[in-house]
Order: structure tokens, then C-alpha cells, then sequence
């Protein structure tokens, strides 16, 4: 748009006619006839009116028996013709036939018609009849009636495609990526982006106008974080100097907040750079909230509403409040911090049962720095040939099973080193049954999440082969609470780093070990789950600058210069704030019960990060590259930079 | 969130306590209580309630004398404090008068509260009063109360600031950019975001709720297009590849729109790399829209009702349809193809009263191609002595000013070579009277903008000496239809590029001069101008390869195979589409009258592109960039590159 204005001042243009080509006479009446429609009718109606400024008259999925006798105005896709007798036509909202005229009158028409390749794009119109008996459709909404055509517009004739367009033909995933405008056109797609539409359309209406939050767009040409190896740069003209397209928006959010704007929110584009991993994408989006003047129940309260309010009518209602648990609950009952709460099979700390039995090696596990003997029953997992896998897997830990018979017993090789009372107190205290399979580990404070991964796997080894654990139309959601604050680093265990963000405020009762024993403390950090994925998390900020000057210098030991402008911004009249972000694609993919966030999202990236459809990324020329100051440095042979 | 997961899995963790710190006791209260008043209340009000989950009662701006007697809890920043007597707190919506208490028992809060510095954070709880009679304040909303505080909570003493949070002090561009968060606290900055938000919520409910558009995310990670230099380059981890920060969803859109989405929009984040220009962002936002089965009509209908409905009812309705003009009508009247229509001053054609004095210079000016004399009345221009710099830009152009004497005589070079009867005729089709100022330039087309140009200059000119020329609160909407599809190159006359971009369709009526005469065929394109600003283009796209083809490599002579993706989608069952896209800050910076698109962007980036506050663009290590395969070309002192 920019450059038009100055080339039309510029140059001399001849040969215009002096009216606009579409007179008040073709077009007026189209847009007198809309407008007293929308100011009375429209935007009282619940539905939107998807008819509104189209050429259609009716969708595709609308045509009853109560239309009978109609005229009507279709607009879609050739879906399939049917012996030169019929065409059926697909929009966004279903299928209708349309019926071919054979009379000798109408050859031009049934000519027209019967030269139409299946995904051409129409006009019909004619009138709604209804369909011989005998010939109804009950598996089609419209299947009571067809459209006798009159008229046909062909606005495209398709060429042959490379897959067709039925939600039966299996296509690769590249397939489906190369060719994603047509891989759109199938019905599950079209649902998914037509739900997360309305998802976040409901979820700003909470937002906006339930709560007052105010929808801020936050720069994504940022400067780049300490540390931030996973932040896309992006040049800019001056030699040397970057851009980085950040993570999330935290750090402005929290400037929001010492502005004053005091509820914030933005379902807020992100970047991470994380090279190639499953199911994740170089840009995603989340559902980003900050409150001043708020606790943690309250920002708890705010996503339990906003769910509830957003969620789709078709899923039922959801409950609040939602189940809340501490870290350190969750990890003991299910050896992980975001547990899949759709199906019991919980943990059982048998350290004390089996210690009384007096067996050497237990004893030794058990004497380790956290240790504990623990249990994991799997109900009926003895009685399936199928939960094999799971007794090798097991074997590889050099682990222990038991197999419970029949009759109480046990097999294992454990079984000898068991008292009878012992035995039946292991039965007892892990609720085990005959035909049951239990999975027992003995170590330090890690062996909790080998169990705990175990669970997922014997749970969908038990669903593989038929027993029903989880409900599949469930939806758990649940708070995990009072994580660790900070946690010993990967590669240098005697420092310390934050469990999420150095941003977290602790627990107000932890506080004063902050300047004693920081790795004892516990944020004011929640993460939402949903189904066993981490669908969100939230937190209280630090407000005062002394205190977050505390934690970066002296325990992160970052250099706090680079956090200046927050720094300075927190002692500027700060108020007390928290926000929490939801991962919008993982929460969708979820509630489509999408295998892939990809399935959620219109044009993702392949797991190379890679547009199959554009060929993005691409080569860019030297020249191009000169204005921003950098030059390529391409692998040699030996695999060395140049 | 991601990394968490992993550690906790790995890790020991140790010393938490077993239970949540937030026991039921203390937090469900405050749970409690807001849920029920959300379902049966607030989902119902027309206001959002800005109180929800807050540890405030009230906000500062709401206390009015019916509260008389209430206990109230604030929470706020400190306006200023008034000899030990009074605290002004301030919240987002207003201000409230905290009265200190002066008794002896209440010696600890009167210390806390006047140890405060301004701009400090504090809660307050204390009960509502009517102020001694003499001491309201009629120009502050809750002047007639006060609060008597009675508890008081310091989240945080603010430091000495660079500037004070007062409407009526001045500060520098580059300290408000520095210091944003503190900018963002005047009353305009809060209005100017607040306002964007609702602006933007309703037009989100008018596209999804009322029309059934669905708001799809297209992605910002994608591939350079051709000849695309004003785009941000992104390199990726392979390498010489790159992504590309696109200018809009342009081809995204398209591509919905074969994907049979129908209806989409989307307030997109858009990329554009221009440098240094004033009051331009390198990342901006547009209102972007895109339709299947609709014609030119129906898409400037559907703009209409969306900035009918999102208006702000404090700027009053907005009556539609917006006038139209075509382009050719602009630049004939206005000199210009986004006229200013506030005020009128149109460009008049005077070559026919001229000629007819057989002037030479004249009759030479109008025998080149296009050439014609063109005069503009500037009322009272010649009564002013502040209207002498239009005096003297025109004579650097070497046009001719006129100036009309009390007796409506002309005083001008020009005088001696008009009989009275052109003198008169002249007079009476520039309707310029006594004390009038008439500007003539006599050449090609490009006098016109050149008249129109100045049109605007004298306007602003006569302003500034106290003419009123324009409503400033006026809006004036105007389409602009008609354009040429191609304009010739500027460096390459004899070539032809697109005049906005090359999706465009042509006229239906001109369609065939694009295989005979491209040059003359007009393009169904539209802008759409607010008080002179083009704040939006849009346009019927073409939906056939074909045309498409043509298009691309006979009339403009680029290479197709880079468009291959979207000449394949065209011919997999495109439909008819169109769209438009609105320049978001644009729109929201007229409507709050803000001088620079700056003052309603939360965090704008200098002229420079710099965000003064954070320092980005910023620094790489060149160890960061080997992940990317770059390197940064540092200049050499004689300017050259390494």
C-alpha cells in the first residue's frame, strides 16, 4: 500500500475511464439489502450469519424438507458426480446433491455439468425438491431433498489432484504438508481451526469483556535474553546487532504491569528455536494472562472461569474448582510432576513392608540419600501375553516383578525372600489381585519417575489390548502446586537454577530461605494439566527489586546487568503481580483429540522446521544478505566452518 | 515450562514439605466467593467487572457519596502526598483522596503513610467520607468523598523517577521510550491501549459472532518472497537458509481461502524492514481479511459494518456507506489518490479559460501529453501574512499565484495577459473572492498532484494561523476505487509493474485489454482513507492459474516458478475471493488523535528501529551465531565490507 501512493504522484496515468465500472445500479442494491438485515437481525442472532455479503443463498449442510419448493443459490466444491445424474456439492458445513437436468432443453446445462472434475468450484441454483422415495439419505442431513439445477456457474475447473479430498483416503504426513490447502479441505481440519476459532473468540470474550482484561500486542523483535540459545535471531542493518524473536512475552508483561494496565492478556505469538523435535513448532501460541493487585487463587480462579466459560458445548460442562495437588504429592503418587489422573494405578511406598523381611539389596537401595522401595500394581497385567513388553522392559532395569497367581501367591524371584505376613501385607497395601502384575523399585528419590514413566506405558499397553483404563471422552484437568524453587544445574550440580523462571516470587513462608537455604524453597509456581500434558504455567512474580537482585546475582550468579530495565522497572512502583500462559495448539490438539499439535494449527512446520509447501527456509542470495551485515559461513568437506 | 519436566525426572529433590502452602482455609474463601458471582452476575452485565480476583473493593475512580460510610480497600500507586494530610492514590481509573489519620493510636499507620515517595504502591482499607464542606473538589470525580485509612499495605516504595506520572509535564520522546513503563502510566497512554483493546474486541465480535468469520493464525516463519528487500531475514540452523518475516499474510490467505475456509480474518503481526522512515514500525499490525463467493461490493460492505460496530460510542456513530470515488475523480479534484475530504478546495481545470487568452507558456504547458492548468482557491489565503511560505514553495516551482484585491482584481504577473472576461470566468470557476489566494500550475499530469500537495500544506498553514478548515473530530471515510492494475517502472518506463501487488484481478469490463493493452486495464482494488490516511487496500484476487500465469510472467515478466505453490493451489479448485486489510495503528492513532502511530503501540521501537528501553537490536557472540551458519560482515574503516 505504501509504495503506491508516491509512484501515483510521481508518474503521469492515462487512459482511465472516467466512472467507476461497478455503478450505483448493479451494486447498491446488494449492500442496501444486507445492512437493514444485520442491523435488525444479525447481531441479536446467537448464531453468525455465515450468508452475509456471499453469493450463496443457502450452505451446503442448511437444506431440509421444510425448504421444499425453494429456489436457492449454492456455492462449493464438486464432491463426487454420480452417473451424469447427479453432483454432490460440499461446502464448509456439509454435502447436498444436486440433481442434473436430462430434458433435451437443458443440454447446455447438463453439458456443463457433466464436464466438471471432482474439487471444481460452482454456482447452482435451482429448487429444493424432494428426493424420490426410496431414495433418502439418512446418513446425510440433507439427504431427504436434492436441488434440481437451473443455472450453473463454473468459476474452476480442478486438475487432477494429488489425493482426493475424503476423510477415508490415508496421505502421508508430507503429502498432507506439501499440498496443506487441500489437506485443509477435510472435515476434521476444517473442525479443528473452526473449534480453536471459537475457543479463543470465547476465551477473549471472558477476557475482555467478563473480566476487563486489555488485549496488548507485545513486540517480537526483542533483544535478546541471557542465555537464550533457543531464540531465533534476526539481523538488522546495523553491523552486528540483533533482533531476537522471544520465547513469550514474560518480561513485558511484567513491565505492563509496573505501567499500570493491571490486567493484560494476549494470545501472544512465540518462538523457539529448537532445532528438530517431535511435535514441536519454531512459532507457537499461548494464552498469555497478568494480573497486579492478585494471589495465586485468584489467577487459578481466572483460568478455571475461563476454561469453563470457553469450553466446547459439544464436550460437555466443566467442572471447577479443579483438583489441586503439590509437587511433592504428585510425585510420590505418580512419579511425575504433570500425573495423567484419568486412571488411578498410583505408587505405593513399600520400603517399609519389604524391609522387615530383611532383604540385603533392598536394604542397601533404601539406605541411599532418598531412598525407597516403591510398587506399582497393574491390574490384570499378569493374565495378558501382551504386558510381555513391559516384563522386559522391566528386566532391563534390573528391576523386580511380580506376578500375582491365582491363588495370592506370588511368582517372582522375590517370592522365597517373602514372609507369608509380608506377602500379605504387599498384597494389602498395593491392592494387588490375582491376575495382577506388580512392578517394584527400590533406589534413591529418581526411581519415582521410572515408575511413574512405567505407568504410561503399561497403560497403553493394557488399552492396546483392550482393557479400558482411561475414559476417552474425559478431561482432567488438574493444578500441581509449591514446585521447587530453584533446582542443582544439570552440569554443575553445587549451582543452583530456576525450576521455571528467575521471575518466580516464593512461597511467603519460604521466603527467609532465600538468604539461608534458597534450594529448600518453594515458588509460588502452578502448573495446569490436562489429561497428563502440561497444558499451562502460571506464577507470582517477584515485585521488589531487591529481592530479584538477590536471586539473580546471588543465587543464579547472572550477570543482573542484563535484567536492568527490569531491575529498574520493579523499583519504579511495582505492584504485586502474577500471570500464567497456556499453550493454546497443546490445549486444542487435546480437545480434538488431535495426534499432533500440527492437526491444530493451518500451516505448521515439518519437525525440521521446514514449510513442505513453500520450501521455507530458502536460500538467500549474498547480496541480499550484504544490508544486514552477514555472510554465510558454509560447512567444508571436514565438516569445519570456514 | 518445557525443561522442567526433565529435570524433575531426573533429580532429586528434596526438603519440600508435604503440603500446599496455600491451605484450604486461607484461599478458598476468596474462591469461593467470586465463582457464584460470576455465573449469576457478571457473564450477564453489560461492564466487565474489573474487581474479579483483585485484592481491591473498589477502584479509585468509583467512589461516589452513596458509598458514604463503606469500608473500602484500594490499591493504587501514590499520586502525591499533601502535608502529611492527604495521599492521592491512582489507579488505572482514577484518583481517590486517602485521608491520613492525625491521633496519637494511630501513630505506626501515619508513619508508614507519610514515609511513602510518590508513585509508590500501596493498599489501603479505610472508610468512605464526605469531605469537610469547602474542601470538595468539583473537577475530580470522587471529589466530594474521602477515605479515612484504617489499614495500609507497602508492596513497594518507589525510587527517585526520571519524570513524573503528571499529564501536563513534558518529557522527551527518547526518556518516554526509555522509560515506557513509567510513560505508560499518563492518563492519555492508558486511554490510547484500553481503547485499542475494545476497538479491536469488537471488531473481532462483528467478524466471528456476527458474520461467522474464523480467525486462523497463518504463520510469521515463512519464505522470502521475490524481490521481497524491505523483509527481515531469519536465519535458520541449516545452512544459507533462511526464514523470512513476511509484510502480510497475503498468500497465507489466498490459500484459506482454496483451503475452503470461507471466511477468515486474522489482526495479523506484520513485518517490514524499512529502516529509518518516520513513524514507521518494523512490526505492525493489520486487520486482515479475506472472503470465498463475494464481489468488491460485498467486502466494502462488510468494512463498513465492522468500524460501524467496533466505533467508539464516545466519537458518536458512523453513517454508512462511506462515500466512493474513483481514482481517477481523486486525483481530478484532490490532486491526490487518498483525499483529505474534511474540507473542500478542490483542484478546478482552468485550461479552457486560459487557452482562450492565447497565453504561450501556457498553451505549451498544455499541449504535452495530459497537460492541462489547474488552479486551487486558497480562501483568505491572500489576507495572511502566514500564507507567504505557500507563496514562496510556489515560486520555487515556477507556478503562478493570484491573488483576488478587494475589487476583485487580480494582482498577479498573470494580470496583464487576461481579459476581463477570462479575469471574470476564472473568478467564477475557482469561486475565489476577495482576499482569496488562487495557486495555478500549469504542465503533464503531474501538476496535479503537485497542486494536491500543496492543497493539504495551505490547509495546514491556514490552521495554524487560526482558520478553521477542518472538524478535528470529524472522520471522514472515503473509498478510492478504480486504480490502474499496472503502473509503469519507475527505473523502466517501458515496463510494467503491479500498482499494488499482483493478485489483483482486473474489471471484469477491462479483463481482455490484459491480453491486448495491460497498461489501460483498471484493477478491482480499493483503499479505503480516513481524514487523508489510507488506512486500508483490498481487492478481488484472481482465482484463475491461468490469468494468474499471465500475470506474472507475460505482463510483469518475473519468474512463476517462485509463486509455483499458489499457482498450483489456483488451479486445485480455487473459489472467487477477496479481501482487504487494515493498517491497525493507523486507524486506532486517528481515532484517539495521536500524533505518531507510536502513542498507541505499547512498545514501539525508535525511528531507528532501537527499543531504547531494553537496547535491542543488540550484540551477538559470534559463538552464538555459528548455530546459524553466519557470520557479521563488520565494516572496514574506508566503509567497506570484510
Amino acid at each position: 500500500m505504501a509504495t503506491k501512493s508516491r509512484f501515483l504522484l510521481q508518474r503521469a496515468v492515462s487512459g482511465l475511464r472516467a466512472h467507476a465500472a461497478w455503478s450505483t445500479s448493479t451494486l447498491s442494491p446488494g449492500r442496501r439489502l444486507w445492512r437493514p438485515q444485520l442491523r435488525h437481525v444479525s447481531w441479536l442472532r446467537e448464531l453468525p450469519d455465515v450468508l452475509s455479503l456471499s453469493l450463496r443463498s443457502h450452505t451446503c449442510g442448511e437444506l431440509r424438507s421444510h425448504h421444499l419448493g425453494d429456489k436457492v443459490t449454492l456455492c462449493g466444491w464438486v464432491q463426487y458426480l454420480r452417473q451424469d445424474l447427479f453432483i454432490i456439492l460440499r461446502d464448509f458445513s456439509g454435502l447436498t446433491q444436486i440433481l442434473i437436468p436430462q430434458e433435451e432443453s437443458a443440454r447446455h446445462l447438463k453439458a456443463a455439468l457433466c464436464d466438471l472434475t471432482a474439487e471444481s468450484v460452482i454456482k447452482v441454483t435451482g429448487t429444493v425438491r424432494r428426493r424420490p422415495v426410496g431414495q433418502e439419505n439418512k446418513g446425510m442431513p440433507t439427504g431427504e431433498i436434492e436441488v434440481l439445477a437451473e443455472d450453473v456457474e463454473v468459476f474452476n475447473v480442478c486438475r487432477q489432484l494429488p489425493f482426493e479430498i475424503k476423510d477415508f483416503i490415508r496421505k502421508s504426513e508430507s503429502l498432507r504438508m506439501q499440498y496443506r490447502y487441500l489437506d485443509l479441505r477435510s472435515s476434521q481440519m476444517q473442525k479443528n481451526l473452526r473449534l480453536r476459532s471459537k475457543l479463543v473468540m470465547k476465551m477473549r470474550e471472558y477476557l475482555c469483556n467478563v473480566h476487563g482484561f486489555v488485549d496488548v500486542e507485545t513486540p517480537t523483535l526483542f533483544k535478546r535474553t541471557p542465555g537464550g540459545a533457543k531464540e531465533f535471531v534476526v539481523p538488522s542493518r546495523e553491523p552486528g546487532r540483533f533482533y531476537s524473536l522471544p520465547q513469550s512475552p514474560q518480561q513485558f508483561k511484567q513491565l505492563l504491569m509496573v505501567a499500570g494496565i493491571d490486567r493484560y492478556f494476549q494470545i501472544a505469538r512465540c518462538y523457539r528455536d529448537e532445532g528438530s523435535k517431535p511435535d514441536r513448532q519454531p512459532e507457537f501460541t499461548q494464552v498469555d494472562m497478568e494480573m497486579s493487585f492478585v494471589d495465586q487463587a485468584g489467577i487459578m480462579s481466572l483460568v478455571e472461569g475461563l476454561l469453563q466459560y470457553a469450553w466446547p458445548a459439544e464436550n460437555g460442562s466443566l467442572k471447577v474448582p479443579f483438583q489441586t495437588m503439590t509437587y511433592e504429592e504428585a510425585m510420590r503418587d505418580y512419579g511425575v510432576d504433570k500425573p495423567d489422573t484419568r486412571f488411578s494405578m498410583k505408587l505405593v511406598d513399600i520400603s517399609e513392608v519389604l524391609l522387615s523381611s530383611e532383604i540385603e539389596f533392598l536394604q542397601s537401595a533404601v539406605s541411599q540419600p532418598g531412598g525407597s522401595i516403591q510398587a506399582l500394581n497393574v491390574p490384570r497385567g499378569a493374565v495378558r501375553k501382551e504386558t510381555f513388553p513391559v516384563v522386559e522392559y522391566m528386566d532391563q532395569y534390573d528391576e523386580n516383578l511380580v506376578l500375582v497367581k491365582e491363588d495370592n501367591t506370588l511368582k517372582s524371584p522375590l517370592k522365597k525372600l517373602l514372609s507369608v505376613s509380608a506377602t500379605e501385607e504387599l498384597l494389602k497395601r498395593t491392592g494387588a489381585k490375582p491376575g495382577d502384575l506388580l512392578l517394584i523399585t527400590a533406589g534413591p528419590l529418581h526411581t519415582r519417575p521410572l515408575l511413574g514413566s512405567l505407568r504410561l506405558q503399561c497403560a497403553q499397553l493394557l488399552e492396546s489390548c483392550g482393557i479400558s483404563l482411561r475414559n476417552p471422552s474425559a478431561f482432567h484437568f488438574l493444578w500441581v502446586v509449591d514446585f521447587p524453587l530453584f533446582l542443582p544445574k544439570e552440569d554443575e550440580p553445587g549451582q543452583l537454577e530456576s525450576a521455571h523462571h528467575p521471575f518466580t516470587a516464593p512461597l511467603p513462608e519460604d521466603k527467609q530461605l532465600l538468604y539461608t537455604e534458597p534450594h529448600k524453597v518453594r515458588g509460588q509456581h502452578f502448573d495446569l494439566i490436562l489429561n497428563g500434558c502440561e497444558i499451562g504455567g502460571g506464577s507470582i512474580r517477584i515485585h521488589k527489586a531487591s529481592e530479584q537482585l538477590h536471586v539473580l546475582k546471588n543465587i543464579l550468579k547472572e550477570d543482573p546487568s542484563l535484567l536492568s530495565h527490569l531491575l529498574e522497572a520493579l523499583d519504579s512502583g511495582a505492584p504485586p503481580h502474577g500471570g500464567i500462559a497456556l499453550g493454546l495448539d497443546r490445549l486444542v490438539s487435546i480437545i480434538v483429540r488431535a495426534s499432533s499439535i500440527r492437526d491444530v494449527i493451518a500451516f505448521p512446520k515439518s519437525f525440521r522446521g521446514h514449510d513442505l509447501m513453500s520450501r521455507a527456509p530458502d536460500l538467500v542470495s549474498d547480496e541480499e544478505l550484504k544490508s544486514y551485515h552477514i555472510s554465510v559461513r558454509w560447512p567444508t568437506e571436514e565438516g569445519e566452518m570456514k
